[in-house]
């Protein structure tokens, strides 16, 4: 039997990352690999509470269908979360439920890409959202970065260059992979091109929220005078991943094609995990739960910039993030960080290749170390064994 | 502001259905419209119990990320309900748990449609079908129906007919919307016409289970030879469609496929339903909640054929189902079903117009009718108010 899929699977292909990710499920390995929350912060107590209530209150409704735009008291606490980014001028009738915000960043593609049409993106960009993007078949023009992320005039270049370009993908906060936040300047400028060249921008959002000091970051979004900026926000980082559930910020008429959408791809979002987060919101401090996340998170990522300080070999560059879960290190031009990955296996350390954010290939000699899901004794232990390894690494180079 | 959308976007409009459902939320209203589970059989205080038990022995599991696969123990129960249906040669390497069979269809699209492939399909069909399909830009062809499902002789006709047909879509039991079921030779001849013209069979069964009396039918994909049947499941029907859990049980390769999009879709199914709904069939019997379930649809089910029957004028013609949640209404020609919707909505009665039904049009004078949500008092209270729009009708006409 040969079943014929349809010419998108071509772009689908199994990620190496995935394969790697399984070896790093064995508990001697001390994983920098993922990008997964502390699950000791996890506030289990409190949702056991939380469902019981939920059970109590909302029964039948929890375990019944709802709406495809979202449970609305849900969609009211979003509005709270858009508040702290600085979006104030929306009503729920602008949020829409997803399963994640990984959801989103499918649904965009699907909205707006044709085989063909270009979608503009940092350079390095969010894996996931390249994965999610290719299977609609696009093709990817990255934009160069620095540490005040996107350059603006690489950006115009980009968007007068390309015809087709349909809507320019980042992630502006402690970027996934690179750590980097894009400076207020250059918010300002990506809208204002935007509404230039009359394209959408998703700005997904994950981390705005764990910015470790100093005041949160205006989201792009604050930015937007004439509703073409899409956010995708999301309560994996600032509670449980495990409930896949996020959202998306848009203009009322974009919107509803989100919920159309919705409606053909899952219909709606767990009712259940809905009612439970909106219940937890009401009766807990989520703020004071954020705050607690980012002090752990914190003194986990100096201590991982102060150990790589101490034990890397020199001529290697590393991001000291601001916020968020990952670091991003650049090696000599000559080091494959594949390679390096597998002989950092054999030591029971991992971390994902940096080739993998560039949707157009690349940038071999880079890597992504989360330093969120580790705690401490394995962070330096780890940090040490990587540091062995790439000193082999530079010595047989 | 004028986004640019992608054309597959000019296919997906809103239903009317929807809007109607919206006015059909108001308690006034008796709805056969919708096709929910009766809430009040929602094992409500077994669940209270169940998620203390998820939070206690699997907190930090059930609200970290999992695997993309789904819960391995949950794939493993899976297992028993693809037995019940007599399909007994799978292990959880071919179970990939979705949110929702809704997912399922999504990704049935996704996976084998490029615009203009065909899709032949039962006429009428079931409207979600439809609409997640449709977001692929396929063309529809449909076979036509007896009271034993698709005529075989049409469907090879079909095939024949048609080049780049992707696969056939058959909803086998207690079909929605016509209540009706494939007869066992027919699901024979079916597989025999996939293997022939070498093209995939979908085949959605949320309702096997709830056959009111005798022996469950085995399902199409215990005829399948060659691995060609892909099987969507779900717990909406047996359990509760608020958690949003359903499966695809398929060929290990082509799972794999399945695998690679739900990544990119969403990542994974909720963490957390998937346990809770675990630990609750390890708990309780399921199989015992499932004739409790039976039990009341078939009360209602009688009670409604029966009042119909004294009710409804001359000339219309119902379906017996011998199980599921719908039965399927015909009547003569000249009468517009949308329209009486209109007419019945003014004494608060909803049901779904059955054009919707048909992706190619036409068939106006058929209706959508749900007997499993309203309890017993409202059934002969509606269908006395729906005959009397009826017989006004027909007066008329």
């Amino acid at each position: 039997m040969s079943l014929s899929f349809s010419k998108r699977m071509d772009n689908i292909k199994a990620s190496e990352i995935r394969e790697m990710l399984k070896l790093t499920q064995k508990p001697e390995v001390i994983s920098f690999a993922g990008g997964l929350p502390a699950p000791e912060l996890f506030p289990v107590e409190e949702m056991k509470k939380t469902l019981a209530k939920v059970m109590e209150e909302y029964g039948r409704v929890a375990l019944q269908y709802g709406p495809t735009e979202g449970f609305e008291p849900l969609r009211v606490k979003i509005l709270d979360r858009m508040a702290k980014v600085k979006v104030n001028n929306l009503t729920t009738d602008n949020i829409l439920i997803t399963s994640g915000s990984q959801q989103g960043l499918d649904f965009m593609a699907k909205a707006f890409i044709d085989p063909g049409d270009v979608i503009l993106c940092e350079s390095p960009t969010y894996l996931g959202a390249i994965n999610a993007f290719k299977a609609y078949e696009p093709r990817f023009v990255e934009i160069e970065t620095d540490d005040d992320g996107m350059i603006i005039e690489d950006l115009e270049r980009a968007l007068k260059e390309n015809e087709n370009v349909k809507f320019i993908y980042v992630n502006p906060d402690f970027q996934n992979p690179s750590g980097r936040t894009m400076s207020i300047e250059r918010r300002k400028g990506l809208v204002q091109l935007a509404n230039k060249y009359n394209v959408a921008i998703v700005e997904d959002n994950p981390y705005g929220e764990l910015r470790f000091e100093g005041e949160i970051y205006p989201a792009i979004k604050h930015y937007d005078t004439e509703g073409r900026v899409i956010f995708l926000g999301t309560f994996s980082k600032v509670f449980s991943p495990g409930v896949r559930l996020g959202w998306i910020a848009a203009d009322k008429e974009v919107l509803h094609k989100f919920v159309l959408i919705k409606q053909g791809a899952d219909l709606q979002s767990s009712t259940l995990d809905q009612i439970a987060v909106y219940k937890f919101l009401e009766d807990y401090d989520i703020e004071a739960h954020i705050e607690k996340i980012k002090k752990v998170y914190k003194r986990r990522k100096d201590l991982m910039l102060n150990t790589i300080k101490e034990e890397f070999p020199e001529g290697i560059k590393v991001t000291n993030p601001d916020g968020g879960l990952f670091t991003w290190v650049v090696l000599p031009e000559h080091i494959n960080a594949r390679e390096l990955a597998m002989k950092a296996l054999e030591k029971n350390v991992a971390f994902v290749p940096g080739g993998s954010f560039f949707p157009n290939g690349g940038h071999e000699n880079t890597f992504r170390v989360n330093y969120s899901n580790m705690q401490e004794d394995r962070i330096v232990e780890g940090v040490k064994r990587l540091a062995e390894v790439l000193k082999e690494a530079l010595k047989e180079a």
